[in-house]
């Protein structure tokens, strides 16, 4: 016993599927060196997050133990393990380490915020290694649905963690390193104390399918094509765009590339080194000369985002491109849960058009960048741990992995956000529950999660605003009556007569009601008024709003 | 040629799927006598009626021409077939006609608006026929996933014309009558006109499956369950709960209905004498009594809706019952697109107290109550119709569906809400557009989707709220400071002082530049004092609240 420990905590990432931030430490109790993995966001929605840009893990925890943290490790580029870089890294400043393409990504974003580039240092794969503290880290190449993804191997002196970040098993990916079985044996071989595993397709079935499977399906489709085809995809599974390219090619036809996240990623692709031999393309500029039965869009917005591509071709005209009879519109992608709404909307303004929309529901124009159970079940057959550890998951998918590895013999821990586990022992061991949470940008601030903000704003979603004004002299007598502006809110209610003037009338009465000592008192009067037009409101259009009251006194 | 004509005037459910409502009319052109089908609702949704109770189609047209319609005639007892009849009714104040089972739902209906219960009337099924006008109307019975739907058969002078309404083609539907083939045949003998056809399911590929076909299954993983079990169902669906209460029963366990849905659709098919042998229930109340391993729960919410039994359930104790470890919850339904986020929701809360969750990803424990594109191709094949008019879908369905029935060599009108079609000659013959839309019921108020009521709402939830108020003297001189109260925004911004001050600030700042003539203009003071604070709050915080301006004039 050397009185130190290996501990394992994520901030983010393990009980929902975004913003991954996973905590390592080794050292005494308390004392821990440590290193981030990943610092990615997560996206807002109307139900919970209405106005919110974009989601942050609460780093709070390691931002008050930030001499401690000894480096910043990114597993690929997707922006739920990047996004939070430049907006974060201030709060954290430690050196930041991922492999070429990643980096060159994660430096336009701390660009982006006025940090410097070289807080960002470019790794090599293993069997190259950093050392940081404790620590000695390698990128361990995996396949995924972007280039350079990578497991992270983490040595510390209680033994070999092995983080797989997201990945599947794929042998024929069409760009980037294919899966190398033996490399990962090889790994494996001086033992893996705990498996950090990636959770997200737990729950399907069936064997995972490659890359490679994709391309054939898309040329027999475009081969039929007979007006414009546009295609969708992620902007970051650059080999789908590769594919798809190509296919077009194949297909006569000219490919131009639109969105600028997609520019910026085969940009950073080409970079670095990683897509080579990606077929030339045609601005968006020259589209228009060329013949429609000749041309092939690729486009973001594959989630329906309404100011992507995808959603501005639906809409009407796009850089002078029109779509329309005839033409193709092809989903090279999943609908990610929650998302299904934004894209139906395409798909029924696409159908309006005259636009025949084909999409993933048969299964062949899109595969899973994720592990499928049976590839899960195969990488711990590979790397045998003693522990497995599941992340990367909403609970449903970290329950169901976790008792996946018991049923086949090994330890498993179901690990939350906040919850610390000690894995230098011969089991994992839940040590600590930290406060972890959710940090919003909203418009240019970062507000937290239940800081009250944005639950006021969905109250006044559902239940309309009303101002109530009132003046009063200086012997504390009303100067008139008080004054109702309402805001998302009908007209008039059950009498017919204008809801202002009616709550006007419940203010008035309430007033009236009142007391020298109420009069007197702004938190009473407030609370008066505001309870008069809730209440007024309620027996009137059978709502009660959100109601803000002033009261102004002349002194 | 008798100068009379056939139309058809879809005012809600075509482009859509939700809220049908479908007229028909005979006579000369704008004098035709009406009637209508199905009244129904559709649900809202916090990112486009935050707030909204329920939807309505706008029938305003068929308002306007009350004096016209002669009857409404309800298919099922779906919601979005039945669900406006008592909000809607008076005014329209036509008689509405209803098989017995639909007609009990529709009773209550009318009965929870103070409508009598004589204005429906129970139809019996084809071929029994109602003359309204010159219009004669059968109940011709079908398969659904609910009892007693029925398509109708109307014939006017013109010929027949089958309206399907939702249906599958089901040979063993556990509750209600069977698919009668050589009954359609019959009826289509004469030869129909036109087909108006649900399009919900025409991108299925594969045959429909029976109702019955999910009993073994069901009753197999009963078998296997440990704990207490919890199924959820679509509460309408009294075939289903007879097949997960018979399993249940079965497996040894006493069943429970929870949800006031639910007991009241049972309550329904068992006074209307279409549900004969229910399993005996037993009530919550004796539920806590039962040994778990013995005890099984039919509940609502299989949506995901946050007040129905299974997210109580979910949340922690309801009625004194607790779900937790060992306990398995089954979604015996599909997640209808949109309420993905909600299901998953409760699929983790579930997860969290360790209860095993089963759904539908498998395909095993649910059936669709809508034909699937083979079944939709065998009903054009026994009806044998004229034209095609697809119904109750999107734009993509009907689009879709319209394509098939042309591929098919029959004539296929695509007509959305709105669209008025001439029925009467060789070819469907689009006549007229009418303005459609959908009404809000709004707490107790029923207000237009384009009054901008709910997009004030939807502005508020994106950028907040901002009140400004100003006292001004007799001689038009502010007395004291602009006075900004905020909701839904943050508290400090970029200068870390209070946001309220800062924004007080900018108002001051333009109050100050104000010259006497915008002082004395309440109009050009308001627009001066709001522009001030959503540009202070941009530089502030990024983003521009909604504002509210209050000037006080002291006179």
């Amino acid at each position: 016993m050397s009185g130190n420990r290996t501990i394992y905590l994520p901030l983010g990432g393990a009980g929902e599927i975004g913003m991954n931030a996973y905590v390592y430490g080794y050292g005494k109790p308390g004392e821990e060196e440590l290193i981030l993995v990943d610092l990615g966001v997560t996206f807002p929605d109307m139900d919970t997050s209405p106005g919110v840009d974009l989601i942050f893990p609460d780093i709070a925890w390691l931002a008050e133990r930030k001499d401690r943290l000894k480096a910043i490790f990114i597993t690929h580029a997707h922006e739920d393990h990047v996004g939070g870089v430049g907006h974060l890294w201030e709060r954290l400043g430690a050196p930041v380490y991922a492999r070429a393409f990643t980096a060159n990504i994660a430096r336009r974003k701390m660009d982006e915020h006025g940090l410097k580039p070289e807080y960002v240092q470019t790794a090599s794969a293993w069997p190259e290694t950093i050392e940081v503290g404790p620590f000695t880290v390698g990128f361990l190449p995996i396949s995924h649905s972007i280039p350079e993804s990578s497991a992270l191997v983490i040595d510390t002196p209680d033994g070999r963690f092995v983080h797989t970040g997201d990945f599947k098993i794929d042998l024929t990916p069409v760009v980037g390193e294919a899966f190398d079985r033996a490399l990962w044996e090889d790994v494996a071989k001086t033992g893996v104390k705990a498996l950090i595993c990636d959770s997200t397709n737990v729950f399907s079935a069936h064997e995972g399918r490659s890359e490679a499977t994709v391309g054939p399906e898309i040329e027999r489709l475009l081969s039929e094509a007979k007006g414009m085809v546009v295609a969708t995809t992620f902007a970051s599974n650059v080999a789908r765009l590769k594919t798809l390219a190509e296919a077009g090619k194949r297909a006569g036809r000219s490919v131009v590339l639109l969105g600028r996240a997609m520019r910026r990623m085969v940009e950073a692709a080409v970079e670095t080194g990683v897509l080579r031999d990606f077929p030339a393309t045609v601005p968006i500029e020259e589209a228009g000369q060329i013949p429609r039965e000749n041309l092939m869009l690729i486009v973001t917005g594959s989630q329906g985002e309404r100011r992507a591509a995808s959603a501005q071709l639906a809409r009407g005209k796009h850089h002078g491109i029109e779509i329309g009879d005839g033409d193709l519109f092809l989903f090279s992608s999943k609908t990610i849960p929650g998302n299904e709404r934004g894209v139906i909307r395409i798909i029924n303004m696409l159908s309006e058009r005259g636009v025949d929309v084909v999409d993933d529901s048969a299964g062949r124009y899109h595969v899973s960048g994720h592990a499928n159970r049976p590839d899960l079940e195969a990488m711990q057959d590979i790397t045998d741990p003693q522990m497995v550890v599941p992340m990367h998951g909403e609970h449903r998918h970290l329950r169901e992995h976790t008792k996946m590895a018991q049923a086949r013999g090994r330890q498993g821990v179901l690990a939350v956000n906040g919850t610390m586990v000690d894995l230098s022992g011969n089991e994992p061991k839940v040590v600590d529950f930290v406060e972890t949470g959710r940090t919003y940008l909203d418009g240019s601030i970062k507000v937290g999660a239940l800081d009250g903000v944005v639950r006021d704003r969905i109250r006044m979603a559902l239940n309309g605003h009303a101002t109530v004004t009132l003046v009063l002299d200086e012997e504390d007598e009303p100067l008139g009556d008080p004054w109702v502006d309402l805001m998302g809110l009908p007209e008039t209610g059950r009498s017919r007569q204008p809801l202002t003037e009616v709550l006007e009338e419940s203010a008035a009465a309430a007033l009236g009601r009142a007391g020298k000592k109420v009069l007197k008192d702004d938190d009473a009067l407030e609370e008066a008024l505001r309870r008069a037009v809730r209440n007024g409101a309620q027996d009137e259009i059978g709502k009660k709003p959100e109601v803000t009251v002033v009261v102004s006194r002349l002194s």
